[in-house]
């Protein structure tokens, strides 16, 4: 399936400042980018650069004087997707058998605190019987019990201050879904892409469960399609990937995000307890 | 109903400290006090007086230098409960009829953030057709969310935390019923008590809520018949009515509590969602 | 000193509410309130009465259908302060003898959350020889360390949040005040007012410490006179004395506050660390 | 310099568990690992991983039934430091010259969250003429600012909590100091070691700045000399390398560690703000 994405960000800069930026899609064995651009106006030059496990691509710019400047990236994206059939049941995978690059995403990081939350997650959920269908009650008690609700948070607001507050965007969605699976001891890793009908459009972001050998993908706002999205970055969570690091003195003064498909057969796919079907990216 | 009540808290004092000490069973129109002793050993001079809302009894006294003592309170208590029938369904009392001093019990205070727990509330709660049903589920719900685990909490602890934690003693489960319900608009105060059958005996903690134009009890611990209570103050929380508050340098060695009854034909009393029976001291 | 002072709140009520607010000037021995006047536009019933230790003054209103209404406070008052001359190196009065009035100010709050503070206040104030340089260095310390900042802070941010966050407005200020003054085992109270000179205008929040006998006020943000205050109200922190606390659903559309002197001859007063003259209201 | 180090650790496992322990020396250009053992009591099999940016090695083992076990490393190790000549005033490295590799360490993480004391850090140390000097009058004001109390934190304890409440242990004085180092965008890593001369022996935590190129030695407990550490891994904060992580239902019955050199001529070495040397690893 092919989507075409774009976003144009535009800052107002008041004193000397940097810029990393996360919004390039991420090019992986199951996902090319056809083509893609990246234009500043004014002209700044832009070092590209990748970092952390997935390869994550950033932009680092650095402005020197005040300037209103905007950013506009588009780029034809073709993920693929798998459906992987699962047994009910399934257990979380042993922790003597998680490789060592995944055994960091048990751990407790800034938005996911899954050491305060162990307690929690197994009264709520150690009664499902498998890591799938654990992971799926997770993301249904989230999206039953915290309210999406735009502005209600903020850059520090982390999976703790939800569990208590109970509103939050994708963002605070993802962050809790990750801390109630890493505190079951399933990794878990933080996902921005680019949604297809996503609304109102922005930036989301969600997480992978890995399960069975396989990163599934699970979203807890239930705002978009599984199979809709187009993978940004991969990352600890939000702390590693925010879609704009900004050193300095700014304003953003506006940001589009877009995501369509060029095709017209897409059926959205959604997970049904019943069937057991997941879906990698 | 009588009973005969009992604590005996022994300090060592390291350092010229004073302490003030809420263990005298509160005189209230309906609980009388039948006899009560205080011993300090060795003989310390002792002051009592009263302060707050229900004019809470303390004892304060003053150390000048190192020793071991020991304080020792007994008394025999005639509560007298009242059962009050309530009809199914009925609404909280408007915020408009509440009497002034009764205002002061919707507002958060230390250990009972409501202002940050509102939704929560709301969401959980709102369903629940009354005042009594809603705190009735509230204790519930806090009964089957939070483990008692002592030890797993200090006296900085708060509703906000044990929300996340879900652990906690007596007094952490009285602070979050206690949010729960002022959240609701439901005023509500904290209630140290002897307490019957606790087991292991220590002082105990619950809440009463403003219902219907009584305080009646409620306790989310479920470790004591709530008709086995001997009553020593009321606050807003634990930050009122502390056992003891020690401004010095001190530890306490050895604390023993215990509360019998003088009469064969005590029968506990439990709330039962069909009955609609509460209970009044 | 005679002062006019004047409010208006304007209210869009989007669905049935109850509004209580503390906006009248207290009446005290030393606070004469000459006149005074109420007036909600459209006329709606508002029923005044007294809560707390002070006799703060409330009004209560029930708003039963959407409306967009203005309630309009003014009055003339004459506040008489009194000039303290303190000793040097005067010591906290000591626990045993204060006034069990007193003794509920030593106790944490809601935004006060002076247990969690103790080894930070210890560190700091300490050194000061007597209560008053210790009050004094903590305004000091507040004023230099912390950034005054419209809408850094909201209504859930407490004296723990600020002394990491470095931000806030004149309620912060108070709590953090509070807090660390409790912590030193000083008794202290939140003071809300309408204040001389404040810029911009707005209801003001300090607070007062029990040091000799006498309720000091002080105020770290230093945007007012100490003796251009006309008190409103006084509380254990902001939970006891919000200016609005509101149960429905409401916009508030605009807020006037306004203090003047009706004297030529206003001298202000701030304190002077080397010569010990405080300010009693 | 050649240092002798051990550790033994002794559990009870209650249930089947699984361990990952992080007590290996790292292995890197500028350290060798002379000769090392690693004993399991009964025998059990442990496998050995390297994890994370400097390679970390962890050992994992499953225990399947009840059983007490010993653990034991003991390792010759030298590692040789590099003295740096700083000049004054050296500002950090620009972000748009970092590595990628470095950028992460910019990042607030799960116990150093630099993003909520962005305005402490400014306000105290952008006063400071050069990086070195700012986290020198970091680790300065941690050292003064926060007691060293054993017992006084736990493993949830992260950075926030420590500026307020002012105690911790080694660990709380490392995520401190990284949290406020990132928040004036400084690299900052937390760095965990055997280090001689540490009193009471224990597993050692401190950080590393990124300046001028070198990853920079600091420690804000003063309580090892800072040629005295032999390295057991790099993180992002101690989630990252926790000594042990534990998954299942086990008690620690004894820990043991030590560090000691096997030459004569050892000189501690500790900062001088007058010099302007420092220390790399």
């Amino acid at each position: 399936m092919k989507f075409k994405v774009h976003s144009t960000l535009e800052y107002q800069v008041l004193q000397p400042s940097t810029f990393i930026l996360n919004i390039h899609a991420l090019r992986t064995p199951t996902q090319t980018v056809l083509e893609e651009s990246l234009v500043v106006d004014p002209e700044i030059r832009v070092e590209e650069f990748s970092s952390g496990p997935g390869a994550n691509r950033f932009v680092r710019l650095e402005i020197t004087e005040p300037v209103t400047f905007k950013i506009a990236y588009q780029a034809t994206v073709e993920p693929v997707t798998q459906v992987i059939d699962l047994t009910p049941g399934m257990e979380p995978t042993p922790i003597m058998q998680l490789d060592a690059s995944v055994l960091s995403y048990l751990n407790p990081s800034r938005y996911a605190q899954s050491d305060k939350l162990q307690r929690l997650a197994s009264s709520k959920f150690d009664k499902y019987p498998g890591a799938f269908e654990k992971v799926l009650a997770i993301t249904d008690w989230i999206y039953e019990n915290v309210e999406y609700l735009s502005g209600s948070t903020n850059s520090q607001t982390s999976a703790y201050d939800t569990v208590s507050e109970r509103a939050g965007v994708c963002r605070d969605f993802a962050h809790l879904g990750i801390a109630l699976c890493r505190a079951l001891s399933i990794p878990t890793r933080y996902f921005t892409a680019y949604a297809f009908k996503l609304n109102p459009p922005d930036f989301h972001a969600c997480f992978e469960a890995y399960i069975g050998g396989n990163w599934l993908i699970f979203d807890a706002t239930k705002l978009a399609p599984l199979n809709g999205l187009v993978k940004i970055a991969n990352g600890r969570d939000a702390a590693d990937v925010a879609v704009a690091s900004i050193f300095g003195n700014v304003n953003c003064q506006n940001m589009r995000v877009g995501c369509e498909t060029l095709e017209e057969n897409f059926e959205p796919f959604y997970y049904n307890p019943n069937t057991l079907k997941a879906l990698a990216y």
